[in-house]
């Protein structure tokens, strides 16, 4: 009998519970021997829940029964998850999560402690709710060189911008319309601003190069910005407008960031719609794979989660290939400003400025679309697109610049 | 060391051979320990070939070296594959297939006799060539109750139906193009009248629900039938035709088929063009994900091949948690003439006969475009709409009937 406790009765804790209490039947099958939720640690009660017997308020209850040997956390924030999961992990007690704060953060070490004390330490949660990415990058494409992931991966900014672009809406009006629905937090600073996104590309990063970049230190641009004429605009060029959490590596070198970009009606990120996500992973031997699927909710996000579990439940630690990771140094992160990419840039110009913007701007393509002209420049180093813009906006105002995918 | 042997030096074959080669310090690091390519099976002798000095023609020389512990069988076809892949089980050495054929048909008996010899047999590449979807079926997923698969399973046949789509062009001249370009064989039989995405049909639904289903028995119509008028009239309803594998589950009894289906342009499937390939799982807990990418080609199968041999070569067979497979029973398959869908029915008729065509169909739309009636069927079982279709037809004359997913 395997005692399970989970840490956290929020929403992906009791569906962990609840995918762990109606598939009882298949997992058992599956793992080979039966299981039993012993533990749920929350501070509140939950006395009219059919779980409600389980729940502890004293984590130490938790950590030093040796019964426990499998720990769901679900707990969300930095701590006190990380300093528990730390804690479990050092018992011996392998550890399953959801939580890409957690992970991004202090994915290295924790992964380490697992290894050390026997343990396993997985999060396919973190990422994408229940869609297979963290397993795929780990073991399906393990024969490639992964060079690339780009990922629509923030179900909130998702549905903001697909509903900006099909009603004509405002980001204001669409993100109080998404507070209302429950698809945005009362504060959607980390959503709205690329920071759910800017840790979940760093677990992305790290699960293809093996090296964790600090996600507080990446380039994170959020959607606050964007107007309803960007997305007018990019249309007509024949593109739709997504947050994109991009990870690359060239010559050794790491980055990751998040932005808004382009993303051209004719590839298949840019059908992810409203609060799904989809993750397009370029590798040298496979070419593009991407996954799509729900990125978040209650029973997709626990179908992952209990996934994880079921791993560790049929498997000893040693059987499990476990990532390594080390942190990257400032050696491994490749200079933002030496990142190049194709650009719009819209400004307030008349169409007879298009030929001074053209060899300004090494410009491929300019249409002079609503009453702006549209640039699509050419593929440019982040320090000199800045360049750029500071020049030509003295003389014509620049109201947008958004990246190409 | 691990020596291995590689059974048929075609593309897949070759291919397997370059990304063990070029690949070979990442596959390594991951596996922990190094690996050779000791033997190539083949008929042919390969002395312009950097992997020319390894083959042989004996196949007994391979089964009978202790030190061959892997073996990948790139050979196709049931015969002698199947036999080769059962005496290297039957010698406890492990296999990994990119064969759909020998799995489809011999599966069960393959995967029993691995388990026996405490070897492992596996076959990621055999559907959706670089695509992980056998792995994500067996663990991402292994938390939920799997209700129905539906995929964009062969290449060739989605990349004559996207042209026809694209350019009106006729299937004859798109079959030709592709058979040009080496995108079709000579003798395209097993794509176009849906053989090859049966067999793969099959191998989804035994990953789903444990049961093999033998392909030979299933419900397979191709696509040799659709004309550029199909595809106009269903692009005007909103839809895309693709050739899509179906299977699924209800009150315990298992549907596999193959047909051509009318797939929203709303729907994720619709978007999976050319020679790509696309899979969406519906499960209860997660609900549906998608997979997406290379479904064929040389390097892309490969990725997949090696992918398996990484994790036989890092695991014990005993810490794989290989799928257990039973061979279906009359009792486990569902009477096809149950199995209900809605249809595109397409008659002569003119709009007058539109209401009698609405009451005889319990249609939820009809349209009259290109000259033609279409109608949209309730959802009907096959029984019904046969004969609904046989008595319609006497009046007017049916051009044209499609299943919609």
């Amino acid at each position: 009998m395997i005692q399970i406790a989970i840490l956290g009765f929020g929403v992906v804790g009791s569906g962990t519970a609840e995918v762990l209490t109606e598939n009882k039947a298949i997992i058992e099958k599956k793992v080979g021997q039966p299981f039993d939720i012993k533990y749920i640690l929350d501070l509140r009660d939950f006395p009219d829940s059919p779980f409600g017997d389980k729940v502890i308020h004293d984590f130490n209850i938790i950590v030093n029964d040796p019964e426990i040997s499998l720990v769901a956390e679900m707990m969300g924030g930095s701590h006190p998850a990380y300093d528990f999961t730390k804690a479990c992990l050092e018992a011996g007690k392998s550890v399953v999560t959801s939580n890409k704060e957690v992970v991004a953060n202090f994915g290295t070490e924790l992964l380490a402690i697992a290894k050390a004390h026997g343990a396993s330490y997985q999060f396919e949660a973190s990422v994408g709710g229940g869609i297979p990415i963290i397993r795929p990058l780990n073991q399906d494409l393990s024969s490639n060189n992964i060079t690339a992931v780009n990922g629509i991966l923030n179900g909130t900014t998702n549905y903001i911008l697909t509903k900006m672009e099909c009603e004509g809406a405002s980001f204001a009006d669409v993100l109080k319309e998404a507070q209302q629905k429950g698809y945005a937090e009362a504060n959607p600073a980390a959503d709205v601003e690329g920071l759910d996104a800017a840790r979940k590309t760093v677990i992305l990063a790290a699960m293809a190069f093996g090296k964790r970049v600090d996600p507080n230190t990446i380039f994170c641009e959020g959607i606050t910005h964007i107007t309803t004429k960007d997305m007018e605009i990019a249309r007509e060029l024949g593109y739709a407008i997504k947050l994109i959490g991009h990870t690359e590596i060239k010559d050794g070198k790491i980055l990751c960031m998040v932005s808004p970009r382009l993303v051209s009606f004719s590839t298949p990120l840019a059908g992810v719609s409203d609060v799904f996500n989809g993750i397009l992973v370029d590798a040298d031997m496979v070419g593009q794979v991407m996954v799509y699927g729900p990125g978040a909710g209650k029973r997709p996000t626990a179908s992952a989660v209990v996934a994880d579990m079921i791993d560790i439940m049929e498997h000893t630690p040693a059987g499990i290939n476990a990532p390594v990771w080390t942190d990257a140094t400032s050696e491994d992160i490749m200079d933002f400003g030496t990142y190049a990419c194709k650009n719009l840039v819209v400004l307030d110009a008349p169409l007879s400025a298009g030929d001074t913007l053209i060899s300004a701007f090494g410009a491929t393509r300019v249409c002079y679309v609503q009453g702006h002209l549209a640039v699509i420049t050419a593929e440019l180093p982040e320090t000199a697109i800045d360049e750029l813009m500071a020049k030509v906006g003295a003389t014509y105002p620049i109201t947008t610049r958004i990246r190409l995918l």
